[in-house]
């Protein structure tokens, strides 16, 4: 079983896939986290995630080559939960030109070819004015078109506002 | 009944929530206007939104001390409607660190014990590139967490796109 | 029939707005493009789209004066799929005062009067951070205020999120 869970800021969308994952019936939970600490905002934000999830989740950090971490951690009775895809996004875009196109093919494979339960926690970022820095425009595009290219290859995709999810694709109905 | 109706800007949210409001049968409908005059265009939206009302709405204003605001006017033949939240948060994160934190708490007592049907309006935000500025995170940030408290307790959570109402949840159904 | 597909940046949007319109039995496709080159970048954009688009369409360029456009091409075997509406509005807010209110007036006269099929894509663009700058606000009020009236006109609305439509309106249903 494979999961997009998309969402804005402050959506519940992390709080909703952890509870998604933890009702699964599998034998381990890994947590793989994407967020840098780049600053003490940031760190605090990570801190206060971190203190706040069940004593179940195993936490692997991941900030770049995250089709590897996925390939590592790759067990059929193991859900993988990765939060979130945007911070990996922002972590690859920064750096040379041919580093993201890398980074989401060997993403895409490894959701290809993975055995483990897999959800993945992203940002909705491309519906407020489009901003006016060649960068964020970059980001907005390259978020969305992975959100497509993995909503593809998933067989529930969830929309979270205010805590509450709504189905935006679900194999099974 | 509380109702939760959120939607990004011009979506039609504050026509669906009169609307839903004015169709209650109910002796009495407050509109608790959360708007301040900062600038000419911010008082000409107040004027347009107050020509466009039905003459059956009184009109109370509270940019702040919104949850004393709800116990003052609370009744159980009443509908409030507070339209928006979003303002309301703007009006309070400018000021001193604590106000925020103890305005939120006396607004969501104040729901808790409420006995008048309570409408909300408030403003999707998050859901574009999460902007630089450290006030702009904390308030998305801020935004999206009280749109979570307030779902909890809200019977029916509603998102207007383009003046079309998409239901989020509905205890009844 | 008259469709109106949202969605956010590189949402999918005009990829099902084009598969839906190659879908329906009509002897003739019009692709109305309202984008202006006005940058390398945009230029791309453009070619990369044109590049994509299937061998069916005719493509016509309308960056303004998009009602006699659609006026021109008026005829009840033709679908005309129009993409996409904030690059039109922002070609007209640019100029002097009265120029957007004139096309907009144009525009909803020319769907009101049509007899082609139509599927408009266009942008959500406010359900992030509210803009500083007064022209990004104005945009993003009528960007809604113009989704809100031609949602009112259509017998379809569609959100698109990660390439998946959710369905905000459709009158046989």
């Amino acid at each position: 079983m494979k999961e997009l869970v998309l969402g804005g800021t402050r959506s519940g969308k992390s709080g909703y896939a952890e509870a998604q994952a933890l009702s699964l019936s599998v034998s381990r939970w890994v947590y793989v986290a994407t967020a840098q600490a780049g600053d003490d905002e940031m760190a605090a934000r990570i801190q206060h995630h971190r203190e706040q999830r069940d004593a179940r989740w195993q936490t692997v950090e991941a900030p770049q080559a995250l089709g590897d971490c996925l390939r590592r951690l790759d067990a059929p009775d193991t859900c993988i939960l990765v939060d979130c895809l945007t911070l990996w996004l922002s972590n690859c875009l920064g750096d040379e030109a041919q580093r993201w196109a890398e980074e989401r093919e060997a993403l895409l494979a490894a959701v290809d070819d993975s055995r483990a339960t897999l959800i993945f926690v992203s940002n909705e970022v491309g519906s407020g004015i489009v901003p006016l820095g060649a960068l964020s425009r970059r980001f907005a595009d390259e978020a969305g078109r992975l959100h497509q290219a993995l909503a593809e290859r998933c067989d529930r995709v969830m929309l979270v506002v205010a805590g509450l999810p709504l189905t935006l694709k679900d194999k099974k109905s």
